[in-house]
């Protein structure tokens, strides 16, 4: 454990460090992005990377003996491990065709394992101004007030989020509308925000009563949310129903109660 | 013409009504709400009927000669009638879906026709405070800021804008997953926000290139986003490229770079 060892401590610094990469990424929303593909339809822009760089540095100042797993250090040097030690997974900038698009779902997140156990999350959407933190046993907030997941029962009065992923083979194309025709029969409707984490989030504060998705980029993406839907009274899990694995690039998420239907509407497609 | 003549003051009493409105949604949107339903997966509450007579009450007391169409009214009372006369089109609350779940893509639409062409244009999200006007041949604006449609001319670059809207017969659904799987195929990602009037907005402001829905509720979700895409230097237009017609509960928008190519590929499918 660190030298300014509690955990609130860690959150103080984490949100320190979001608030500052999000005036980063505030600044450039408006501005003519610098473009670089990483694939067809994935970006990353020059914010990532001064947005990673940043919190890393301020992480690293106050937390020396901490690991680091970044989405833009781990894609410029490969694989990552997760160990037992304190580890700060971010994603500096979650939403990136949104940012490039002007689109304003985008956010940073923060998350700190202890022990491969999620300690500390936090999502910061700059634009909207919506600061989501927890602390494992501490309960989850938004910009500091407390939030809890929908107490939605039914299905069929659920709203769902989902996003489509970046990968255009005709295999997961099929596999990806498909498996939202079969959900369109059992749910109220379906948003698509293009963040990960803030979609986390929207269940967390009971904005949205069921998230699933697959193949997104990595644990960067579910590592401050993930604690954030549990601290707000959710489960997070595989979308076949088994445990939630953080390196799997697979999810799911609602209030205890739509668990069991959502993962049996999921079936086989999943 | 009324006595009060000239569009911008239409426009003005417009922003009036819109803004109060919002304040009524924007107290609404945390709190629990009394849920009617119109349908499976429709939903209308008591905000939306507030927020109609509201809006209607202030545009008669300046404009009593003035025609209206909204879309409470029309679901009570039975079909609605265009007319030449300066004709009031509005959706007190589009999102309805959105705000009973405090999703924050919720917004008042007043749109103004005079020999049924649109002459004004008001679109306000009383959540991220986002006010979207336009009055023909004046351009549109944000927040009182010019806005206009995005450059791009690639279908590929482009983040599309769609829904699913409230129908679950099986020819409806499959309809609109087919479509979905093939435009996958043919552009960089999709956003689904829930709201019709916000998304024509997303075009004229250049967050948002394509945007397509089809059976939509009424030509109040199309009568003041569809002004404001084309004062923004977009097109609005059916999805199979033929004019644009505001009782078809069909539309299309874009620039008018991707128009073709996207007609296109949304082929025959719409």
């Amino acid at each position: 454990m660190a030298e300014n060892g509690s955990l609130s401590h860690f959150l103080e610094t984490a949100v320190d460090a979001a608030k500052r990469a999000g005036e980063t990424i505030r600044r450039g929303f408006y501005q003519t992005k610098n473009v670089e593909h990483k694939g067809q339809v994935d970006l990353v822009t020059e914010t990532d990377k001064a947005c990673e760089d940043l919190i890393f540095n301020h992480l690293q100042q106050h937390y020396p003996e901490h690991k680091f797993i970044g989405e833009e250090t781990t894609a410029a040097c490969g694989t990552m491990e997760l160990t037992d030690s304190p580890t700060w997974i971010v994603d500096p900038l979650d939403g990136t065709t949104n940012f490039v698009h002007g689109f304003p779902f985008v956010c940073v997140s923060i998350g700190l394992t202890i022990g491969k156990v999620p300690a500390v999350g936090v999502v910061y959407n700059p634009i909207l101004d919506e600061l989501f933190t927890a602390i494992r046993g501490k309960g989850a907030f938004l910009n500091g007030k407390p939030i809890k997941v929908s107490s939605q029962t039914e299905l069929v009065k659920s709203l769902l989020a989902t996003e489509v992923g970046t990968k255009r083979d005709k295999s997961t194309v099929d596999a990806t509308t498909n498996r939202i025709n079969g959900l369109l029969f059992e749910v109220r409707s379906l948003r698509m925000s293009g963040s990960c984490a803030l979609n986390l989030c929207g269940i967390a504060c009971g904005r949205l009563d069921l998230f699933y998705e697959l193949g997104f980029g990595g644990p960067w993406d579910v590592a401050g949310g993930a604690l954030i839907v549990e601290e707000a009274g959710g489960l997070v899990y595989d979308p076949s129903g088994k445990d939630f694995d953080i390196t799997s690039q697979r999810v799911a998420a609602s209030n205890p109660h739509l668990k069991g239907a959502f993962v049996k509407v999921l079936g086989q497609s999943v």
